[in-house]
């Protein structure tokens, strides 16, 4: 393979020599600026090999894929004999592309620099912070003759890529009030709201899993990610949904229904590549402006949007969907809870297949592992894939936060250490996400202590009250500090929003160190799941997901708390008790009862007995 | 006195009509943006009685004096008929100037809005704030025939304030390396270094701190606060030090040597009221930028040097002296140390007596209280004043945060409750600011429950191990996590940095739920006080200053710890065990075992007794 991507390399170079262009960026991402793409638009992976979330740069001297800590040891593996080199991002001292390509042509001061982009996956955030970037570096911008020169080339990758794969269209379903717990027309109406209230003419939302929310539509464009590839434009009168490129003639049953309940609430079905038409038309034609997420435009569609009409005729900032769709309705609550119930179900019965593999069996790899736990999944009513791909990690391997399972040559699972699986469904109902880390057998003293440090620090942040208006960098702490007390720590998040049968990262919302001034609102989903990794030896994980709920009011202010919408019982098997404070020592033994309080009846019998083992009180020794 | 207010609020507003003034602002600040200030700068005071915090806004229709949350019930009281409102601000809601004034004036768009600031005391940022909040209400604003009007006369109370205080002229004392670890001369050198390498022509520093670590030079030109009213200007060549009116011939002697020192040291003195025509003549010579901190700028000054000069000739931004100050050396923290030591043997013997008093005598009250802690304190060597005015309240004063101990009218202390005392000293040698909630006899169980969760965030908060590179606003939720847990909060922040033999508050780090993304560093110094506050029942604090140190790295990072300075007994009577984990019993037992190691030996036996029973290990009981 690795002769594959040198050649790419060579090709591209060759293009960018007849080109001019100095420089050839690929992003990892796709036109809605989407955390994670579908296969048209892993470009930095058909180039380079690279699994992972990355950009990709190529200069005719150097290639690099620019990356965080989460592929650092992955993406060296894969990216060695490629050609391109691993340049490490969001750790202290990381130089990024912009001002890596900044520093990198200082010398060439008496030419131009030629950037190419493919403007159509290229955030324009980021097109823009390197012309920010050169402009601190000296470098005359947006001057045509000198200095740097943005050159954005839509598709620029169909040059030399044979079988690119198409614009997914997958079926679209539209889902129903008694499901989602609002009507799109309620949604709508909120949104034209928000456009009088703040006085704009219309707002163009490109963000999939907002589009998705809005029109109670899902698809499964992405992988795991069960949103349509498509643009919304809603003004006071009309809403336009760019989507699809086929006629009608040639749509599926599925699809050409949820048409119809749309084209019935009113929402026009346009075709997806005529986006940048409908929008130069509309901000002719509207008199008031357009509001944009910039977060969520490409480049192509930012320089239409502020190419087309006068000075003020574009406003951007941030979605006022995202927030809405974050904060959960009722029926969504209960449709989470019911998910979560179905999902610890298959949680417990693949725990308890597992151990019996391990003791009984010839042996399991990972993958058999993470096979058997997708089939139970797949067998819910209502499921409609996984919300991620299955992270099922033995030993060392479980110390890659994001270890990718193979197909091949997969770990066996021994008797003794610790396997890790971090998992999750979508449903029709909800969605879903936890992380186990199962003691196999013997454990060492270190697994044991990191196991339980880790417990601390996700019991701390389960249990934590605090007075509305508290963002989620302030509680971050909570699940770190029992690990730093001991000078340990992770590299990633504490928590992540996650949507309702949509995305299983969601914002605006986060449990992090980065400063996030978006307080935890009553229905909102985070997640808690502090870590601890070890380099060749282990790596330990748990998590479920909260649900913010409301505590009440006093003198000292309105406080809320979280529910734990996870139902699956935590091995306490290796914990060391005398690490718990009776507070973290009640919850665990409370979460583990309730668990098997509630999925106990509905298991198989030989399953329920475990699990009642399973979750028996951990008690203190007495003296 | 009331009537003296409001006849003054008469004067000002028969002086805004004669002047056609829509609008007086009288800051609370002086002209160095102070947080403390001395009494020629108390003109909130002098006009409406107000003794906290706050500025003040006079319309012919309304007059209101803008503070916050600690002042809010101290100030009712003292504006009651003064003609003057309460407004509260950093709350959420609050109307801050700015916005109050906008809305207020938004009728009147037919014609100006003349608003007069005192120039001299007026920071700069807030008339920035006050025109980009008109700007943003749709007023013309830097026009002169239309909208808003800003008209800034220098001293403009001195038209009415008769015997107005004079700008003080303290002795001032220059401190040698033995005391405070580095010279001038190399503080000047490293400033140099600053303009280097940032390319700057100089620098004006204003912040009076950061003037007296730069020069050690202290003086007491604001009570509690030993700083020298004065401005330093530094270019490449030149140290200028606007400082004093008067001729030399006409110093003090103490100050005559200083002075003597510093021109040694290559700087010059020149007279305060000279800063102004110093920066303009130093403007038009540089041909590089000057810098100013603008956090620090007066608007007066801010006027004169964005006025003199080209584009480009001046650059704003934070003061690097800010940081640097805050990271004391080896002498300063060897100095923080003794200075604890010291401060701690006084506190002791305070308590001893406390204690003996309530037993014994006819009683004492909190005034009584305040005057012997500050006659001990004043017995120390090297003790050179009060780091704040002491903190001395029974009861339900004590649910003042803030609370003003007055002369006549102080609570006698019963045999009760709690008594909460917030004091600290200056010493030549270092800076010391703690506080104790003693119970002076029986407490009920919302007591003892308060006392014993205030005392846990404050355990856990000086227990923390952190990363490198984590910012207080990370570490605040640990003060507060034992409060919240039982839906308690307090109204202030967690902690603040502490100046060497300086400000009792300095930057630029903090302990607080705002944003701040300065580091806590090894070597900076901040205080640890989470409280508990029910109005009309009690208040609680408990507060001990906090040395950053290293330690150590591993693969996980590096990581810092604290190193508690104060040593003063935690009185462990109240303190509800069963609310305590193991880890905050041991550190409260180890902490209080340390403070009689190092305190006992040297203090009247009897006193060393009742420590030694003070001071007995808490234990849990046995089963």
């Amino acid at each position: 393979m690795a002769n594959d991507y040198l050649a790419r390399l060579d090709a591209i170079r060759n293009l960018m020599a007849e080109k001019a262009w100095d420089v050839l960026i690929v992003s990892g991402s796709d036109s809605h600026v989407s955390e994670y793409v579908s296969d048209r638009w892993r470009g930095v992976r058909w180039l380079s090999g690279f699994m992972g979330e990355g950009d990709l740069v190529i200069t005719q001297d150097h290639a690099g894929v620019w990356t965080d800590s989460r592929y650092f040891i992955s993406g060296r593996e894969e990216l060695s004999g490629t050609g391109y080199e691993l340049h490490e991002i969001r750790i202290p001292g990381a130089v990024d592309v912009p001002e890596w390509l900044a520093a990198h042509f200082m010398e060439e001061v008496d030419g131009d620099v030629v950037i190419c982009v493919d403007g159509v996956t290229q955030p324009a955030r980021s097109v823009l912070d390197i012309k920010k970037t050169f402009s601190a570096f000296g470098y005359e911008v947006d001057n045509d003759n000198m200095g740097l020169r943005i050159v954005s080339v839509p598709d620029v990758l169909e040059l030399i890529w044979e079988n690119r794969p198409a614009i997914p269209m997958s079926p679209i379903i539209s889902l129903g009030e008694d499901l989602v717990g609002e009507s799109r027309s309620s949604k709508i109406a909120w949104l034209r709201n928000f456009l009088e209230e703040e006085g704009y003419g219309a707002i163009l939302v490109s963000a999939l899993d907002e589009i998705a929310w809005l029109l109670n539509v899902r698809g499964s464009d992405i992988d795991c990610n069960p949103v349509v590839i498509s643009y919304l434009l809603v003004t006071k009168s009309e809403v336009r949904w760019f989507v699809r490129k086929t006629a009608f003639s040639r749509l599926d049953e599925e699809t050409m229904e949820s048409f119809g309940e749309l084209k019935e609430d009113g929402v026009e079905i346009c075709p997806y590549g005529d986006v940048e038409i409908g929008i130069s038309e509309i901000m002719q034609e509207l008199g008031e402006a357009l509001y944009v997420d910039v977060d969520h435009l490409n480049y192509n569609l930012f320089n239409i949007i502020t190419g087309v009409g006068q000075e003020g005729s574009v406003v951007m900032g941030a979605s006022p969907v995202a927030v809405r769709k974050a904060i959960k309705n009722e029926v969504e609550i209960e449709g989470m809870r019911e998910a979560h119930f179905e999902d610890g179900l298959v949680m417990e019965r693949f725990l308890y297949w597992l151990e019996s593999q391990v003791e009984y069996s010839e042996g399991i790899d990972e993958w058999d592992a993470a096979c058997h736990l997708n089939e139970l999944r797949s067998e819910v009513e209502g499921f409609k894939g996984l919300s991620f791909e299955t992270i099922s990690a033995y030993g060392p391997n479980a110390a890659l936060p994001h270890y990718v399972t193979p197909h091949r040559g997969a770990a066996l699972l021994g008797d003794d250490g610790l396997y890790l699986c971090d998992s999750g469904g979508q449903y029709m109902y909800g969605t879903t996400d936890l992380t186990r880390t199962v003691p196999l057998g013997r454990c060492d003293s270190l697994e044991r202590e990191d196991y339980t440090l880790v417990l601390k620090g996700h019991i701390d942040l389960a249990m934590a009250i605090f007075p509305k208006g508290t963002a989620g960098c302030h509680l971050d702490v909570l699940a770190r500090n029992p690990l730093w007390r001991n000078k340990r720590n992770f590299g990633h998040g504490s928590g992540h929003g996650v949507g309702f049968f949509l995305n299983v990262h969601e914002g605006p919302q986060g449990i992090r160190q980065d400063y996030n001034e978006q307080p935890i609102l009553p229905g909102m989903v985070v997640s808690d799941e502090p870590g601890m990794y070890r380099e060749g030896s282990h790596g330990i994980r748990h998590e479920n997901l909260l649900l913010c709920r409301d505590a009440g009011e006093n003198e000292y202010g309105s406080w809320l708390k979280f529910e734990v919408l996870t139902l699956c019982h935590m091995d306490t098997s290796i914990v060391d008790i005398q690490l718990l404070t009776d507070e973290e020592l009640d919850w665990l033994n409370e979460y583990n009862e309730r668990v098997y309080d509630q999925l106990g009846p509905y298991l198989p019998r030989e399953v329920a007995h475990w699990l009642y083992r399973k979750t028996r009180p951990l008690e203190r020794e007495k003296f």
